[in-house]
């Protein structure tokens, strides 16, 4: 399949460089700012150069010479949308979306907000349309969290939960760890560069919050007799707590118990909720550091935990690959 | 789709019994002596009565007065074949599947005979036939590993490792917890039905192999640039000890160091070896009682684990209903 990755930060530029070990070639990439296209005179074959590429945005900013605008209007058979996740509107990521739906083109979101806050809007472009759109890297990194709740079939999943967040994951563990208190923990994780110097989109919950919204809107849809009726999900429908005002002594207290406190979102057809919740210390909720992991209530088949890396690049760009090679 | 189930077993049964609800209707049983073919005179809409086929293989031991050859050439879109594994020439699965193939149909397997011992064979098969074949009910029951593994793509998977049989499992986790030997636990799991009168298939590891034959075949062809080429497992290339002669004591002396004992199964594409290996007792592998897991590594994305319950009749028509799914 021919790519256009829209979207040049760690996501986008690992699925630049990895489409090719999977049979795919990157057509055209772009950034805020500027874009590159295969030039085309070379026959179909020819792609853009993924290393001349990754080395021109470290260097110099930008991905090449051309404007955003050409990498939309490419030949290319599915869009990677890989622009940071925005609430709302969810934009510009919804009106790329949608301009390659418009076209007939398929297209693959790594970009959480147009699944979390406009799930409605897109099923009806891709309704009015040839082509389809995956979200797997949206929830859970490498984790298969989408793609397995859609092979169980959602009618048959009574709710999934999980840990969500690897950064709110590190922290707790590190907490628990080290008997130390948050703020201390927060600053070893933004040294290691797991938490960003905002971290709020992380510690508030909001980022597994989306994750819930969108599993919660895959359950919805996926179980309604008439899709057109089923209820959308936004990230307003969520009840979100962080890890902020989590105290060291919180945890200790629970050790005391052979129990430890995780950031726990789960999502069922009808209620999106994110909060700290005691679990079993060795239990498969409290799994450790960047760790994330999926718990998927089936009706028929029990319990199906997915645990694994659920963020970088490569892991995220993984889940990319594994989408289009689904819609092939 | 239209099913035709070969095979009234646990597993047969729960897929005529749970197929409606996944809006497929099953048009024909057929059992080791018998067959029932819905009667086509009500339309394509009409197939067999799925309670009264399952309560007449109870009370009378057949499932229709037809003759399993009906079933084989009733009009279908998808075959499962559900009769019970067997080795070397692995029929009379490995012809029913083929038959399917022949009259352009799809096939899907929870016997593990065809899939282990004649992969090259089906994969022939189905290159020369319209229909395709699915054996995620062959690895793990309700775990999906095998799709899993298709969509990270088997090239980028390095090797597959787990517990894959609950029987081992469960009485490798008694022994642990009790203290007990062997032979005692191994009379308890037989009188809670997780054992078997024979258990061989089971303790010896034969059943577990078989499953890491299978994912050993799907790394192999996956990953090979010509499928025709690539390396076939059967049986016979696995390196195999079951749990036997794993004495109480071993237990005791792992717990002593965090550790206790699992039967581990492991594919890469090159070999496939069955052996209790010791594992950290709170650790990913060390599931407990009839849970399985399947331990995914990847070139880039890090390990997958996915457990939950390997066995059983709704759990194994679950990912038979899956693959159903997956061929539409």
């Amino acid at each position: 399949m021919r790519l256009a990755v829209i979207g040049a930060g760690a996501v986008g530029r690992s699925v630049v460089e990895l489409a090719g070990e999977h049979g795919h070639e990157v057509v055209a990439v772009a950034d805020s700012a500027s874009a590159t296209v295969a030039d085309g005179t070379g026959g179909r074959g020819v792609g853009v150069d993924p290393d001349a590429v990754v080395a021109r945005k470290a260097e110099r900013g930008i991905v090449g010479d051309g404007d955003p605008e050409d990498a939309l209007a490419a030949d290319y058979d599915v869009l990677v949308e890989a622009t940071p996740t925005t609430l709302g509107d969810a934009e510009p990521g919804f009106s790329h979306v949608t301009r390659a739906l418009e076209r007939d083109r398929h297209a693959v979101l790594a970009n959480k907000g147009p699944v979390a806050e406009r799930f409605g809007d897109l099923r009806r472009a891709v309704a009015d349309s040839a082509g389809e759109i995956r979200f797997e890297a949206t929830v859970g990194g490498a984790i298969p969290a989408v793609s397995t709740v859609e092979d169980i079939e959602p009618g048959h999943v009574t709710a999934v939960r999980g840990v969500l967040n690897g950064t709110a994951n590190f922290i707790l563990t590190r907490m628990a760890a080290e008997g130390l208190d948050y703020e201390h923990v927060l600053a070893e994780a933004q040294d290691l560069g797991v938490a960003e110097a905002d971290p709020s989109f992380d510690v508030d919950g909001t980022d597994a919050a989306l994750k819930c919204v969108i599993l919660a809107n895959v359950l919805s849809f996926g179980a309604a007799d008439d899709p057109a009726a089923a209820r959308e999900f936004t990230l307003d429908d969520a009840d979100v707590s962080g890890i902020r005002d989590v105290p060291g002594s919180a945890l200790r207290l629970a050790a005391e118990d052979g129990r430890t406190v995780r950031l726990i979102g789960e999502a069922t057809g009808e209620t999106v909720r994110v909060a700290p919740r005691l679990v079993p210390e060795n239990g498969t909720l409290a799994v450790s550091g960047t760790q994330n992991i999926v718990q998927i209530e089936t009706e028929h088949a029990g319990r199906l935990n997915i645990s694994g890396r659920g963020a970088g690049g490569p892991e995220t760009a993984s889940a990319v690959l594994g989408d289009v090679g689904r819609l092939e």
